[in-house]
């Protein structure tokens, strides 16, 4: 009977308290669906991240990136792995900005994390970006600060290293960690993505492959270069994470690196800095939704639109016009 | 005399009336300042923008996106040797979401293109940015109404096909052409990119390397799966830009699709709805802009930070109080 009860209690919905109990008392599907009422911006999910947030704090938050077959989620499964054979809870997010016209077909590859899944002490969250990137780069800091709030030790968040996706993620973590496998060009792109400027440490993952070892060389001389004003020594490593190479020493140069922000308390005022850019974000993005949808309700930017088509007013004009009709309004 | 006085004209700053004066009459010069002051957003550049606006509308903007690698330049190189051959004027947009780190050394292959630069019809501008990609987005679209403005008759926007810089100028273009390789991996890349939702033409360059027709039937393919409810058929050509191959019927495309936009009503259409999109985020950024100006004046952000820090306040909080701090204030 008991587990009748049980079975239909998952059917009902649960009230917004019987959420945020089931949260507290760690249960795996409360988590699940806080992420993604959060996920899909739900009403009221600020007001819940609001309730969680003073639990937050404690996870330490790892970016892998790189380039598409770099090996990322082998490395980030394999990190899992030891941080569980060390007693850590771990959650991770996997953020894939899959094109909307191929759907989810592309996240093939994370089918194969599923028997990681299933351990009790990993969450696996995959997000695609079916709208803006912006969305994607909000929606992850948001859902690791539910990871952190459930009390998950340590957050892995694997993400395509391209364009402002990398940058963006780089922003919510403590160290990032560059994976880049030994072929032509794929240092260049890293530069030329911005990689270079947000790695902590670097991986050159598929070591057993020709032209590993220039890489390295080669990486550590651009690093030479232009080696920031820090006393970090930016470390550039080989593994074969298919084989399970490498990654322990990976784990152990993360340890290293956290020691360091530690000890400079380059932590403190890096959380610091990051804790400003969200307030100030979060702030901007709300006034701008409002004031959206007090244009929207009035029709202004219609009226405004058909001026501009008959070339009766141009675009920046108009932008002064409708600032001049929401001015002083209630914000 | 005169070419002494000609010559001291170009070492002291115009006026913002000469300036508009010179740009008005053609002069390259002129051009390659407005357009600085633009990227730049030097003091007053909105209001040089709107008073150019009423000269736009009669550009036809192409954008060229694809990897590195894929012939990008190449065959916006081609392209505009054969519309100069038409007798008509070219404005080369070269966007490069270069990393900071390595500054502009990774521009180096546009050096190739100073010959057709030389061309009086053919105006060249490399844009690498330099802070945050959004600002990319806005600066292309901008030299893009400046070029209009100058009475350029095609304007070629070409940039890297990775995240979100690729989806932005899709916003500004009329046609999109995506450039791709017969390497294995570089289709799946360019669908995980949402390439496939922006392109009106791909090309197939390099078509003389091993797969390029395998690709061109898979893409073909995908294409029928998917295709968007429109009566446009998606060419896929084959070329080989470096021996000018295929880039004569890749014009006849563009010619032919915008003849279908034209017929269609679509180019009408899109046109309003990118208006629409270009008026809110000019809006949305200027309110944004005035709205963290007052905060950053009061000291109000440092307070509720260091609140935050002290555990007495969250980030969702933190705002609410911005907001009612603000509330009835003059935008």
């Amino acid at each position: 009977m008991a587990s009748n009860t049980e079975a239909m209690r998952f059917r009902r919905p649960w009230s917004e308290q019987e959420l945020l109990e089931q949260f507290i008392k760690g249960k795996t599907l409360a988590l699940a669906r806080v992420i993604s009422l959060v996920e899909n911006e739900a009403p009221g999910y600020r007001q819940l991240l609001s309730s969680l947030y003073h639990r937050t704090g404690k996870a330490k938050k790892i970016g892998i990136t790189g380039s598409t077959g770099a090996g990322k989620s082998t490395i980030v499964d394999e990190l899992a792995k030891l941080l569980v054979g060390r007693q850590q809870t771990v959650g991770i997010i996997a953020v894939d900005p899959t094109s909307p016209f191929t759907g989810g077909a592309l996240l093939g590859d994370r089918i194969r994390m599923q028997d990681l899944g299933l351990h009790k002490d990993v969450f696996i969250r995959s997000m695609a970006s079916r709208g803006s990137l912006g969305g994607l780069a909000r929606a992850t800091r948001e859902v690791s600060v539910v990871l952190d709030a459930f009390g998950k030790d340590f957050i892995l968040i694997e993400s395509v290293g391209v364009g402002q996706v990398a940058l963006d993620i780089a922003e919510v973590v403590d160290t990032t960690v560059v994976v880049l496998v030994p072929e032509s060009g794929d240092s260049i792109q890293a530069m030329k993505a911005g990689l270079m400027e947000i790695a902590d440490i670097f991986v050159i993952n598929k070591a057993d492959r020709d032209g590993a070892d220039r890489m390295a060389v080669e990486l550590q001389a651009v690093l030479d270069l232009g080696r920031r004003n820090n006393d970090w020594d930016y470390p550039v490593l080989k593994t074969e994470a298919r084989h399970g190479h490498g990654v322990d020493l990976l784990l152990e140069h993360i340890d290293r690196q956290r020691d360091y922000l530690v000890r400079t308390g380059y932590l403190k005022k890096r959380k610091e800095e990051l804790l400003r850019a969200e307030v100030r974000q979060l702030f901007s993005e709300t006034v701008r939704e409002k004031m959206e949808r007090r244009l929207a309700g009035e029709g202004s930017l219609d009226e405004v639109i058909a001026d501009i088509l008959e070339g009766k007013l141009n675009p920046y004009l108009a932008v002064d016009q409708l600032l001049e009709r929401v001015k002083g309004a209630e914000i």
